[in-house]
């Protein structure tokens, strides 16, 4: 999936922020893709860009129109139909983040071929893949693993992408899920492959490349949760990365959406290493990446002091205090030719 | 999915035996419904029943042309998309195992409408899952798991529900690969479901059940296995196995369709009960089935003596030596209430 850049960010009416999550996400990352928005009466969401029409946006070079937002109850509202017809008309292609796929709709499926616009649904993915064969790649992988779903996993990736870009170091973003997509330009959202396909899909979104190139890999899941774990075993499997970083939210009970307790971060680097072995022999942790926003800063600070003594390992919050010492880690353990 | 018997055998042009192992499954458990086979020029496979044209087949009584091959990525090769419109046009329905839905080729999707005729893609399923919860069910759960891909988890599952049937107890084989489909007539091909829901699929194949009842999973993939680990372990979670068997294949020496070494069966043991614990603390091996095709008998029963002795278990080749010792092991470990 290759989505065209710039973007018309899309929020509809949507009656809070967090509707809009995926567009929040989109325009704090790629600030420079998101030249303007559409808003509808009664939007509750703002991402602080110039409010434009679609005339506008077309004038001022916007490719395409992302739907970053949900709708409840699944039925695409009649006010976003239109608007997204509206759009194809204008000359812009749409890409949507919703359950629903855009050409299961037949005005927007109709207004999509008659004025040769591209139709992206990021949560689905018409991509044939081959089933992966574990051969080892040339070029340098990192993955982000967690204790749990919704940890940290893409802004960590994302994080370190910048920060070893000002580093000097040749490395890219891999999405894996629909808002990594929109913020990558292309990608699959792995959760939504055919199980036979994890880790084949994985091996098409992180290729052969430079010796010395790294692909920054969206984790997604854990190998603990009960619900996810054959994703993130298939992901792991495919994205054989060299090095691994373990996100954790320290305020976590039970993993998301079931009863069970998270594993330790020693369990996470444990299990990733022994199952990460089969196809990177090498596969090593370089950071651990803790959100620790429910925490004062001092709290913070020492539960990160304590991690990184106890694992040996540079521990951080990446948005709080940045991704300095797990880029140093990186560069002293993968140096460079 | 109803399918019509008997069936018609197809076997395409394959170029081994294992890739038509969907077939040789269903003529073995099922030989009543084998009335003949259709071949191609320069076809490996033959399952020793007859020869049949489209037109022999069709006056013998045949209802449904089986296309009970598999191959690599589940692309339907050229060449056989002529054969199956031939079929069609003869007057049979057509069951596929492959990924590629029969439906989304123009010549057979025209032809089935033309002629009347049912389409079944037994890897695909229409039914909706939940992501799975990892919550404990009743009833008792073996699930069968593998050194490889292809050697013998849905032979040794079938088998066990024979053999446990006979010593008087209530046990089912549950279906989870396209031949177990074909066999049982109900059942999800586990690595045809959305990433996502593997788990969840799995618990509605293996739901709540009388205390005493014992559903015989059949396993898919390798937790060792570069391209499937994934399925295999959101199966483990999903099947939540009180008892494990392990199949091996012993003249294997990579793994099926990559490069990679076989694990070892005391490899396999550990990693299935340190990842099935999630979902099953008390997970337990109780048995190992060997497929001993390319053995002397008396290689077969010293390998079988040598591994029983080694693991602690009963070491059977199910197809050549029965499951005595394993359902001897089931009823000490889990003795009925």
């Amino acid at each position: 999936m290759q989505i065209a850049t710039p973007y018309l960010m899309f929020l509809g009416d949507v009656p809070d922020r967090l509707a809009a999550k995926t567009a929040y996400g989109i325009a704090d990352w790629r600030p420079e893709w998101c030249i303007g928005q559409i808003r509808m009466e009664g939007c509750a969401a703002d991402l602080g860009i110039p409010d434009l029409t679609l005339n506008e946006a077309v004038e001022k070079g916007c490719r395409t129109m992302v739907v970053g937002v949900v709708n409840a109850g699944g039925r695409l509202p009649e006010q976003w139909v239109a608007e997204i017809v509206e759009a194809l008309e204008a000359g812009l292609d749409v890409a949507s983040g919703l359950h629903v796929r855009l050409g299961s709709i037949p005005e927007i499926a109709d207004a999509a071929q008659k004025h040769g616009r591209q139709l992206h649904d990021v949560r689905h993915s018409d991509e044939r893949f081959d089933t992966g064969k574990g051969t080892k790649r040339s070029g340098l992988r990192l993955l982000t693993v967690g204790t749990d779903c919704s940890v940290g996993k893409k802004y960590a990736a994302l994080a370190l992408e910048k920060g070893m870009r000002e580093r000097g170091f040749d490395a890219d973003f891999r999405a894996t899920g629909q808002t990594g997509v929109f913020i990558s330009g292309r990608g699959v959202a792995i959760d939504a492959v055919v199980a036979d396909f994890i880790s084949g899909a994985v091996e098409w979104i992180s290729p052969d490349s430079d010796p010395a190139h790294w692909d920054l890999i969206e984790g997604q899941g854990s190998l603990f949760h009960p619900s996810f774990a054959g994703v993130s075993l298939g992901l792991l499997h495919g994205a054989q990365p060299d090095a691994f970083v373990i996100c954790h939210e320290p305020t976590r009970t039970t993993m998301r959406g079931v009863k069970h307790p998270l594993p330790s971060i020693a369990e996470v680097i444990a299990q990733t290493i022994a199952s990460g072995r089969l196809t990177n022999p090498g596969i090593r942790p370089v950071g651990i990446a803790v959100n620790t926003q429910a925490l004062e800063e001092a709290a913070a600070r020492k539960l990160l002091d304590d991690l990184a003594r106890e694992h040996d390992l540079p521990a951080t919050d990446p948005v709080r205090f940045g991704v300095e010492g797990i880029v140093d880690r990186i560069a002293a353990e993968f140096p460079k030719a």
